[in-house]
């Protein structure tokens, strides 16, 4: 059978040497009401804190993480996350200071159900009392502080992780520059509370937990735990990621020693990990954790959830994939929509992934995620450098690159300090060009993926998606100015597009390239082929991006029928550089148009 | 909290008493080398059997369900697929014999793990055999022939029910006139059988189980029973049909007695699903049934597959359901590919449904699939009226309706008794057509799922589906004459279509229009508009299904450039009926060529 390139297999049940302990000063005071004393915390750190502790990044783990993220050294055992944390890795150690802590609620050094409750002297088991994510978050709070640092240059995580950080950024709007939840949601879907549910019951059904009082027993619910284990495993990969694996040998399972069934490749594996998992891993911890992960809820509607995350002050990015069915991509969409409406900065990508929720602990996609991790962290990193209350771009971006004279003419259609939304927008070219005018601040929305990662690379926020399904979910007036550069050729449903940008901007800029331009016509008229010229004409008709084809006549008509008034229409030859006035459907080969 | 339709709510842990039993008079010989002795078989029918015995339909129930698939009168009790079966019902038992029989290894009346093995006078519980589909579906042969019953008219199932179809086409091709698997599948997924892994698991490891000798001892692994029956239901729903149902009052759960955790209403749900499940079925079954639909296996290769496949003479419709995530599409779309490349006759509808696996079971989509399967068996029934080697279609379709010039053309380009590939069909008008010149057979491909439904109720097969991703799959030259009938300017990927039909016919025929026809030249020119007339080219340029744009020049040009050849090519004025020879181009406002 194939190995799984899973985290786990990376794990060792032996604790880091590498960890550090601090210990809660006084009693924590817990959300639902209970009290616990004398709280541990265990945590590693990686890199230097700086001068000014300003470089300090705090990693997030998963339900059943713990603090040794990465390696310390070479000769250290490997970490959940190695993929990300080290010198030169995307949470480059060589820039920031890097700490991770185990949870609370955990079993891997910070207080838990398997710890000693100081109160009576035995281990908490039962007495646990229910903890919360705000719960896990006031402990790393805590942590923080005790090490000075007044301030978090960002709080990544994936998953639980990523409740983690969202709960940093709304509980702590102050103390967070960047908040990056990945592959995460504001709650679970009602499938993953279910899936949760029969994990929890196959644990406390197992006749050796005894209500959660099992630790001075010799048997512990070992069965109901692997059981739970086994079923989280396949709700961590993607279907596809399962077949890849396992379907080569499907009927040959690896000859493992186990009271499990033995039938299946697939079937040994799952029996492997969750027996495995019972190692490291205790019972009433799983219960305590998927339960706080399972009460999590940052907003059952659209207007909590707006509500809650308005609180935050900090720039946001949020990483899904393609393939996670457990926290599937529209919930981090729901979060970015939130933010939005908020003016918060947010940029979002769904990373197409084969590897389902674990993906983020995979090496498979890293190329495209630790991209935009890295850039994430450059931008917050360089952040000083951007100055005052209109937005500049980062000074290493070049400007202007591309000399696109119709570029030139939008500025200059765009009153200062605008906000400005930029549909389709490629790879941010319009957006820099636009900086240099002065803009209160920018969005892109862009379908592809590679022009996704190479925007924000440029410090431009932009929202991976299309532009229909991402129109409907702005508020009415929200952007100063919404564009729609080129793009119009290429919209199937332009009147649904035409209509949701004047609604959602005070004002919308139209270009595209008149199809009755002069040669145009004439190329058709004579030859009667489908006209093809340089430019944005320069395509064949059988494999042409374009699928629609206006001339500046019938975008004026379709205005009219449609009650879009035109504020401003400019048109353009843009090789001859020069605006057109004379029958601009004949001579324009461009158009601009303000419209609302 | 929403009560849930599932059909375990109709369900009664009694015994129909409409139930009538067959004990198979001789030693059954197991596939996997064991044998039964007195098999005995529950089974119900529904209707009359006619005179010649031909209108019999074989129901193959889901892994729990059993003989009584619906009410024998008013006061009977609801059975499993009430909707589907009985008077005016889509199964109409006012014209078909309707028998479906509890399979072998069930708990429902037929021999299984809680029968009494003969040889010793004792429960066999561990002692049950491993059996397979191909077993069960040989018990159902024996009771067919008990019942004197020749063939078939159609074998018809839903999930571990479409296996048993599957497996009467392939071990007894001439017994079944019609075979239609419902939301199944040629093997289960990996992700499918690691879910089921779990499930057994959860059973075994309940102490009371026993290894399978429970069934006189007072206590019974209820609770392993209850958890795999939980992690089944979740598996049934999507994702959205959960939400829908749960979210609304999502942590309100039921007041509800079990042992079970009482967190979230779907958890309450579960808890209840799980306990009411207990009462009605054995866990042995349990464990014998989803090891069964485990080992089923029509072929792990496409090869494979097609080879099992080849051995089916019977006619096919396969259904599976969008949001089916456990039974997804693509696996009915591996076994109609498989049977179209033996030139089976098929026809294939991915139903649009919010309800998961369980969309077969529930009244929400029945207007679909209850129609196709209305429409199958009418097909069946009428089949006695279609006569010789050349397919004429259902008499009682009505021919030529739609008076289409460029119809009778194309119809006129195809030599007699052609196998036909009409991509894009629509609702069938031009098979109906060409129907009428004597072709051998005609398969439709279509992405619009009403106009699936209208083709399949008159008789037309075809497949539900976009066309490049079907193109792909046809193997070189399967089909005599490949027709692209004024679906190519809607096409975005242009190249791609016509180099894939090219290769799986012998002949392909594309029409379109011409754009560059004299009034759409004149009108471009002068007026400067994206050109509109009547026809064809009636549409406006914001909203045209049309994405392309050629003229008769450009295809000419397109296929020189592309290395395909041009055997015919016909030019016509559709408006006045005639065929245009003098500049074609101009003058011609459609064109249809052979090509290849």
């Amino acid at each position: 059978m194939n190995s799984i390139n899973s985290s786990d297999d990376l794990r060792t049940d032996k604790f880091s040497k590498y960890i550090e302990e601090f210990e809660i000063p006084f009693t924590l005071n817990l959300e639902r009401g209970d009290q616990l004393e004398n709280v541990k915390v265990a945590y590693e750190t990686y890199g230097e804190l700086n001068q000014d502790k300003s470089n300090c990044i705090l990693v997030c783990h998963a339900i059943t993480g713990d603090s040794h993220v990465a390696k310390h050294d070479e000769n250290d055992v490997p970490g959940w996350w190695d993929i990300m944390v080290g010198p030169g890795k995307p949470l480059d150690t060589n820039k920031y200071f890097v700490i991770c802590s185990n949870i609370l609620g955990s079993c891997r050094g910070t207080t838990g159900p398997n710890s000693i409750n100081p109160k009576t002297g035995k281990y908490y088991g039962a007495d646990f009392p229910v903890v919360t994510i705000k719960d896990m978050v006031i402990v790393q709070k805590y942590l923080i502080d005790h090490l000075k640092i007044d301030k978090l240059l960002g709080v990544i995580g994936g998953s639980l992780g990523g409740f983690q950080c969202l709960e940093w950024a709304t509980q702590f709007p102050d103390k967070v520059e960047g908040c990056l939840p990945i592959a995460s949601s504001s709650r679970l879907t009602t499938q993953g509370l279910a899936f949760d549910v029969v994990a929890r019951n196959s644990i406390i059904s197992d006749p050796y937990f005894n209500s959660g009082n099992y630790y001075e027993n010799d048997k512990k619910p070992d069965v109901g735990l692997a059981l739970a284990r086994m079923l989280g495993h396949i709700t961590y990969l993607s279907r596809e990621s399962m077949n890849d694996k396992f379907e080569i040998d499907r009927n040959s399972p690896r000859d493992i020693s186990t009271s499990f069934e033995k039938k299946f490749s697939v079937g040994s594996y799952l029996a492997y990990q969750g027996e495995k998992f019972v190692e490291r891993f205790d019972a009433n911890s799983y219960i305590t954790l998927s339960t706080a992960l399972d009460l999590f809820d940052l907003g059952a509607t659209k207007e909590l959830l707006s509500e809650n995350l308005s609180k935050s002050h900090c720039e946001w990015l949020l990483i899904s994939f393609t393939s996670d069915w457990l926290y599937p991509a529209f919930q981090s969409l729901d979060i970015v929509e939130a933010l939005i409406s908020h003016s918060k900065k947010v940029s979002y990508c769904n990373v197409k992934s084969n590897a389902g929720h674990d993906a983020f602990l995979l090496k498979e996609d890293i190329e495209h995620y630790g991209e935009l991790t890295k850039s994430f962290f450059n931008k917050l990193n360089n952040k000083s450098k951007l100055k005052g209350d209109v937005k500049k771009l980062d000074s290493t971006v070049k400007i202007g690159l591309n000399n696109r004279i119709d570029f030139q003419y939008i500025a200059e259609l765009i009153p200062e300090k605008s906000s400005i939304l930029d549909l389709g927008c490629e790879e941010g070219e319009l957006i820099e060009q636009l900086s240099t005018i002065g803009i209160s601040r920018a969005l892109g929305v862009e379908i592809n993926q590679n022009n996704v990662i190479s925007c924000f690379a440029k410090g431009i926020n932009v929202i991976h998606s299309d532009l229909a399904s991402r129109l409907e979910k702005f508020y009415d007036s929200q952007f100063d100015v919404a564009i729609l550069s080129q793009t119009l050729q290429a919209i199937k449903n332009v009147e649904k597009i035409l209509k949701e940008m004047t609604r959602v901007s005070k004002s919308s800029i139209v270009s595209f390239p008149n199809f009755a331009f002069k040669p145009m016509r004439e190329m058709f008229y004579n030859e009667g082929k489908a006209p093809k010229i340089s430019g944005w004409y320069g395509y064949n008709w059988y494999d042409t991006p374009n699928v629609r084809f206006p001339s500046i006549n019938d975008f004026l008509e379709f205005c009219e029928e449609k009650d879009i008034s035109i504020k401003e229409s400019l048109y353009l030859d843009t090789l001859n550089n020069k605006k057109i006035t004379d029958n601009p459907n004949l001579n324009a080969d461009s158009a601009i148009f303000v419209i609302s």
